[in-house]
């Protein structure tokens, strides 16, 4: 696999350099690794700090900015970050309300976080986590003990980012952080693996007419592989394994997400299918996102993340956010 | 390869259905393949249509809305839509004030923008075309008499749309677009071949140490094949390609654009690297946009697009926007 890339060592710094050109509203720090809101820290405001390996992008640094997060702690690709870079980020952000961390259910993401907060303490700053375990393909996977977390992360962030941007104190962006991360469920399948830099071939093998249902965003195996199935018949086991887990007794938001490989045309079809299979089994979809926003590098797939709101988390949704990766006027 | 579909037939037709789903505020009609506005026609504004063949998403469908396209008409996957679609959407976003068609330099589209330009005319429409050529790689390719249209689309659309949000007559927004497409140049570069849903496989042949300088965003061959280089190499000589067609006179916004395949992570790297090249050859970049925007299915790869800008050309960029795949507040 041909990569765009001058040398695996580089890539994270180098797409570091690429969002300092590419968005001067925002703080890069390259050599340490923290991508800041310009405006950190915002007088009264809860910071929101997230982070974990690369390769997800626009996940998590394409989500910094108005409304969503303060900071991000990219680390190398599909590897945690250092705590190092998770206190830098939460002192830059620290306006004295206190900072949140959202964790994806990683074991090295999950260590590092949990020393970064004592760190963070240490300096006088309150922190608070919340940990987002989304994925009902599996419990316990490389990488994870318990669910992994995945597209869930994206809805946490936004929800609560816009309650951060509000000026809720620390105890009630932690709630609403908590609140969303249970309301959340994800499922994904890959068709083809994904190639990291270092490697520089494929991660997995997946043969040529097969798919991996329940795949991990790192390729991490899922539940089970099958003889390649249509977009319509994917779609009625990816919604049927959220829906097991999250019964739908209300109105949902629903993140359509690609894996990174899989064309836009192609992930709008699927989203057709999500919403027919919703509507045969009963529920209400409120707003749908389709696109590539947690992602694994080049791998083809998709993922379907379904989050169940009330009013006050659909407000929250709606509410005007202004990211590289993500953004919408009030 | 594999891919998220039902069948090849319905594929265009399933996108539809899905951005139906997930964009309420607009009207698309699926049986006759086009995406218009909801709040279409604007009493007293120009309506801006484009189309194209499918495959290159987010152009044209995810650039209808406030700000930018009236209307796009999709072909079946990198083949022209038909003149009967272009009138439809030109009926459906006349106001009385005129339409502009923004046409990409492909032989098909050519002949049935003006067919339909006729025939809309005929029907009482005003109507005016902008045609766009801006990849520098070759003239006359596989589709085009020519230069071939590609990301410099993307300026033409957003600034004479925002010209024509604005209020401005038909001639204005005609002139906007001319100059745009004027002062817009691209060139891009494959790492891997795409696969329409169709055939089913790859479209061309790449072999595994090579890349394809100059593509087309169909795969349409361009200058020379040569040994894998670095991104910065490659930035090297895309940007070079643009600027010796494109005299550096004055700022430039940069489109640093995804071929689909590759992912955001590189991208932003490659984007690093073109900001490189450009301060090298003391030019002013003003705005950069990175992402996938004008695509060619799964293909890894990417593009440069440079757009010269005055003062209102790049107010025009600045105005709001709010479409599904481009959006920004003021």
């Amino acid at each position: 696999m041909k990569q765009l890339i001058n040398v695996p060592e580089t890539v994270v710094a180098d797409a570091l350099r690429g969002m300092a050109v590419a968005h001067p509203e925002l703080t890069v720090d390259v050599e340490n690794r923290v991508v800041v809101r310009g405006d950190a820290p915002v007088l009264g405001k809860v910071g929101l700090v997230s982070g974990g390996g690369s390769g997800h992008e626009p996940l998590h640094g394409s989500f910094v900015g108005h409304g969503m997060l303060d900071a991000a702690c990219p680390g190398e690709v599909f590897t945690s970050p250092v705590p190092d870079q998770m206190v830098r980020a939460a002192a830059a952000v620290d306006s004295g309300a206190g900072v949140l961390f959202v964790v994806k259910n990683y074991t090295g993401d999950v260590l590092n976080f949990d020393m970064a907060a004592e760190l963070a303490q240490d300096e006088g700053i309150r922190v608070a986590k919340v940990l987002v375990q989304d994925d009902v393909a599996v419990t316990d996977s490389l990488f994870t003990a318990g669910r992994r977390g995945t597209g869930g992360t994206l809805f946490v962030e936004k929800m609560a980012g816009a309650a951060a941007q509000e000026g809720a104190p620390l105890e009630r962006v932690e709630g609403v952080a908590r609140r969303v991360a249970e309301s959340s469920r994800s499922f994904g399948v890959a068709l083809s693996p994904c190639t990291t830099p270092a490697k520089g071939s494929p991660t997995f093998d997946l043969p040529a007419g097969e798919l991996e249902l329940g795949v991990g965003i790192h390729g991490e195996p899922g539940r089970e592989r099958r003889a390649m199935m249509t977009s319509g018949e994917i779609a009625d086991f990816t919604v049927d394994a959220v829906l097991e887990d999250l019964p739908p007794d209300g109105p949902v938001i629903a993140l359509v997400n690609g894996m990174g490989g899989t064309p836009l045309l192609e992930l709008y079809g699927f989203a057709a299918e999500v919403h027919r299979v919703l509507g045969e089994r009963g529920v209400p979809v409120t707003r749908t996102l389709v696109g590539n926003y947690v992602t694994s590098l080049d791998m083809a797939g998709a993922s379907v993340t379904l989050c169940r709101v009330d009013e006050e988390l659909l407000r929250l949704w709606d509410a005007p956010v202004r990211t590289a990766g993500l953004r919408w006027a009030a």
